[in-house]
């Protein structure tokens, strides 16, 4: 935890940490204030002559490879999250660096799930001193109630590439768990009992890290291809019996919502970009996984499908919807980043339309540009927004953490922004004067669609013109706002304590906001 | 040119500069010897917010992007060379800064061709220093005569990239030529007008270089897929009318010979590997594109399907008579580095089986191991062999630099390495008592196959004993070159001048030989 006389206001107005764990910040500047200078980690240079001849890295098991790899004290461990719920990896490690003593490990995952609960006594028994990546369930709540012994930093998937390639997070070993690999350390998540698609968010971690393990429980014979991630970056691989547990890797039961009121935020949403003229031929969008962002996705198809016109290409997740919309030409390419189901890998696997993505190629907002900012629009989710337009995605209005921030500040560089949400839930307006964390800066967040009107930031004169006519209920944020206070009551503010749990990233590796220790 | 005193003896023996261009060396210290320390070159971070939001890098003109990417004396440029002799882009480059007055240039292809001879007055002039990468032809006799003001250095393949990985090279420009790109910067070799198959060799320069250019003829709506470089490297994209002369990139006659004599080599050759169980069920070979080596590959063939086996993979750049395995079965992969003709390209746009690899996959020295070393089997070529074994790629017995050194000594690390020589060419004798330069040290070379009888190296004592009673002419190279002598007579030492005018660097940076220069 961060005390409060270690704070300081960024260009936002947020009190976030000069130093986090004692390493000094950049509190945010504002969106593109900030210029990094200095050179990317560069890792050390290795010999050919220091690796098996044969190539053949593969030692008896991840101990073995932890071991030889120099586990100790103190060091930063990253893992991925492409299996999801289903990851026996990251507990794993832990049960091994527990057995073996070693202490004070920072933990870097891409994600953590409900899974990791596994690894709470290790945060309370000194193994691992904290964790810098997203956080849900009793993990985040453990961090939320001030009980890691150091700070969290979250960041999104570009901000973590970011991260790395900065060299601000140096990652000591990075354990890469792959549905298929050969024993010189290609890898891939595309065959195997524990297939998930892709393995892009090991990407940083296989480029930077200084000792890189692949473990899978499909070692096939090299070349195992595609090499998703390169075996020249991997200094030993383990074969074990099971990575993941399969049926919890990938859902296989994403499904459309069928609720009355979020098909109704779907179709407003869609018909707000056919009135705007945002879809059109060869136009491109992201939704995500949820039930609303699919219902989007599909009333998208009947609209071009009315208008005969195809989309250049979908970024996100792949999943049933959108392999549907591929195999029926409504979409050129799909830009995956991760896989959501299995008919996603399915297709994946088999169709060229699916483009393999990454946190660099797509977000990282320290490179020569990236995707992000090709996407027509964006379709996201919010826990909160305020009457600037600012949003959270990371804490609830109880001020726990309860997600991570995910690809989501890195899509708000899409050309046109939209967050469907309900004006309230469980009686608590989703609209409100000052959002608890901010996660995403106002002026990059377009259009607000409720159930009861449609706000349009008053930033975007165009789309504030094109919707004109249009029928579409639009309103002002403030007149939303206060729709909700009418019906729900203004609700009272949490109460927090001083301290800072938690440091909430921008995608330039400033710190844009910090969550406060939750009251229990 | 480097002075006789500033020379000092390596681990072979041979008379290195200390310094070139004023850089100090590390002399060549044996195989697997030299242990690099340090970390890898680190390119500045970039900032997104310096490029354009909406993605597009595309400038007016080449030399509106050179200008741009701030072209100035003493720069490093580079260039690929996978458009081969049919190059329109790096005589161009140098035109464009002739024009400005630029000055002192260093040259870094991978590769230059007859068709560069247009630099030459560009090299007389002080436009370009010199030139760091094979020169062939009229730039080879240039630089073997002495007359570039700077000492030249030639690299492997994976020498190249070691060299940028590790910033024994730092690239300041790097133009990319590309069949197909889009204005973001990703970019293929496998679509267009000007399509060569792949952009491997172009990748350290991407990833490295502080200002990437990518040219295409080719401009098509992003995303273009696959990138073989990524567009989140490239600063600058721009279309002209032609990058290249496609009658010259890929030839489209490669043909196996004709001749009865290297025919003859090809069959020994086949047969030694057959007999010595080399060939067996899953191995793996590379083999060049040369008249003889593809005479290989097709006695490979007639072996593969009469003992009803396959192998696993093929390296090499693809051809027709590759592509004809892998369609046939015979082989599982092709490793493709390049392309040489355009059933090649035509396969590689097509058929999965082929995988694209690169310098840093197959080569680099300096990772985490390479591919080269997993080959079963490589079939090489050579100018010069000695009685230890030792080989000459680059100049003639006339002294003069003729060749660059491509894969090969990257490939001398294949599990067996076998050439295949003429036991003289125009009455001059290509076993020798000490071969003018020295490119590969003979431990790595493992068996010479003649006209005349096969050599073994003594350190293989393996292939020996697998070779007895196999009924192939089995001799020691001492009697090989015995009989070349007898037939040719001892030929004459070629004199130099004492003045280095080029480095031979082994895999791992060291100094491995030089080239005197020819007294004409």
């Amino acid at each position: 935890m961060e005390k409060s006389d270690n704070l300081i206001k960024n260009a936002a107005g947020r009190m976030v940490p000069k130093t986090i764990n004692g390493v000094e910040q950049v509190p945010y500047m504002g969106v593109g204030k900030f210029i990094p200078t200095g050179k990317k980690h560069a890792p050390s240079i290795k010999s050919y002559a220091n690796y098996p001849a044969d190539g053949n890295k593969q030692v008896e098991s991840l101990k073995d490879a932890l071991i030889k790899a120099g586990l100790k004290d103190g060091m930063t461990i990253s893992t991925h999250h492409h299996f999801r719920n289903g990851d026996l990896l990251a507990n794993l490690i832990f049960d091994i660096a527990h057995e073996l003593g070693v202490k004070n490990l920072r933990w870097f995952p891409s994600a953590s799930f409900p899974c990791h609960e596994h690894l709470i006594p290790y945060l309370e028994d000194g193994t691992i001193s904290h964790i810098e990546g997203s956080m849900n369930g009793a993990l985040g709540k453990f961090c939320s109630y001030g009980k890691m012994s150091r700070t969290a930093i979250l960041r999104s998937h570009g901000g973590r590439y970011q991260a790395v390639q900065d060299g601000d997070v140096q990652i000591d070993i990075a354990v890469i768990g792959a549905a298929c690999a050969d024993s010189f350390g290609n890898a891939n998540g595309l065959y195997g009992q524990s297939a998930s698609g892709l393995l892009g968010f090991a990407l940083a971690d296989s480029e930077y890290a200084e000792k890189v393990i692949v473990v899978t429980d499909n070692m096939v014979p090299f070349p195992c291809v595609p090499w998703q991630i390169q075996g020249n970056h991997v200094d030993f691989t383990v074969k074990m019996d099971k990575v993941g547990l399969s049926e919890k890797i990938v859902s296989g039961t994403t499904e459309i919502t069928k609720s009355p009121d979020r098909l109704l935020l779907a179709e407003m949403t869609a018909k707000f970009c056919e009135v705007t003229g945002i879809i059109r031929d060869g136009f491109s969008f992201q939704s995500g996984a949820g039930g609303t962002s699919l219902a989007v996705g599909e009333y998208f198809k009947q609209i071009m499908k009315a208008k005969g016109i195809k989309a250049r290409f979908a970024r996100g997740g792949s999943n049933k919807y959108l392999v549907q919309m591929l195999e029926e030409g409504l979409v050129e390419y799909i830009l995956d980043g991760q896989t959501f189901d299995l008919e996603g890998v399915r297709s994946m696997a088999e169709n060229p339309g699916h483009v393999w993505t990454s946190p660099f190629t797509s977000y990282n907002y320290h490179g020569k540009g990236n995707f992000a900012s090709l996407v027509d629009v964006a379709i996201l989710g919010a826990t909160e927004i305020d009457i600037n337009f600012n949003a959270n995605v990371v804490t609830h209005s109880d001020g726990l953490l309860l997600h991570g921030i995910g690809g989501w500040q890195n899509c708000l560089f899409s050309k046109t922004v939209i967050i469907p949400v309900p004006l309230f839930r469980d009686r608590i307006p989703i609209i409100i004067d000052e959002v608890t964390t901010l996660c995403g800066p106002g002026e990059l967040i377009d259009v607000i669609v409720t159930e009861r009107g449609i706000a349009i930031n008053p930033l975007r004169k165009d789309l504030i013109e094109a919707a004109k006519g249009s029928g579409l209920p639009i309103k002002t944020i403030q007149e939303l706002k206060a729709e909700a206070d009418r019906i729900c009551g203004v609700p009272q503010k949490q109460k927090f304590g001083e301290e800072v749990v938690a440091a909430i990233k921008w995608v330039d590796g400033t710190v844009i906001d910090s969550v406060r220790r939750v009251l229990e």
